[in-house]
């Protein structure tokens, strides 16, 4: 026999939330970024993970194939490209914590990397997701430094991203908006 | 008895020729940027090679291990940064040929990837290197562009290149002054 769903069942199910089907923000943005690669909005990639290879098999009838090989610390940030002219620089971060934002998870060179891009004009900045109650912002880099060269704290509070952040809407399609954000940090300037 | 070096001998050495000492466009490239990069100048980083890992293995002691990986087809250029507030994006190609350069090196998808950043406001382009006859050109997109649509042929002969490219002249120190060209660029446009 078939199960055919019914209103009951129907009814009973939790609504659809959009803003957390159990996606990685890595997977949000990448869905994102595919979204206004194809209407033609903005084109920002992800980066390809840094691969140190050590030893390959060649094989003429299928493709070379890598026998040994080590994953590698990025020297820049995951996400780049062009938005309405401007270069577009970030990465995205994920905490578990509902309180703060740790240092931690920004590398010594990703920082420097993101401060350069700034000061040569560029837009650049982190998307962090508290993924325990499911809140994205965007935090210039400006609000990064700002926070950096007045604290002596190891971790930002969530205070702090809720006031100089911008919380990112998580929608069906695009998964998150943070083009507009974008739109907004230009008229700023 | 050790060989120390004699007036004749060093005088029968031949001169060394910083355009040409067995280096690869990529290397060449490659340590141009990093000297953009330490004064200043230009941020722009070649990618990683994007790499499909198939199998890795895990261990406490050591860093994780991947087992078997196959090398992928980029999806788009090599090269990407930013250099007086613009988004720069480009890919090389050598080739061993004298006369032309085969647009079978352009994948269709960086082609397209090219052109997309141009109508962007991008800076984009291909660096071109006749490696027997030791000649690097960059060409802009428009005028690749310019090229597939007024010809059926399959290859750019090297006259169209010396006429609407950029020569570009190797250094010691950065090796290849392409950085140069996108200032003309720039004020072109």
């Amino acid at each position: 026999m078939m199960n055919y769903p019914n209103k009951k069942s129907t009814y009973n199910k939790k609504p659809i939330d959009y803003g957390n089907r159990g996606m990685t923000l890595e997977e949000d943005i990448n869905i994102s970024n595919r979204y206004y690669l194809e209407n033609d909005i903005a084109i920002i990639y992800k980066k390809p993970t840094p691969i140190k290879v050590v030893n390959v098999e060649y094989n003429k009838r299928v493709n070379t194939k890598i026998k040994e090989a080590y994953y590698e610390i990025p020297s820049t940030t995951d996400y780049n490209g062009i938005y309405k002219g401007k270069y577009i620089d970030f990465d995205a971060k994920e905490t578990k914590s509902k309180t703060s934002f740790s240092l931690n998870n920004i590398h010594k060179h990703q920082l420097e990397h993101l401060i350069r891009v700034k000061n040569h004009g560029g837009i650049s900045f982190l998307i962090i997701r508290f993924s325990t109650i499911n809140e994205t912002y965007l935090l210039t880099t400006n609000d990064i430094e700002y926070f950096i060269n007045n604290n002596d704290r190891k971790s930002i509070p969530i205070d702090y991203i809720r006031k100089y952040g911008y919380i990112i809407n998580s929608n069906y399609y695009p998964r998150l908006e943070y083009i507009k954000i974008i739109d907004m940090i230009i008229n700023e300037y």
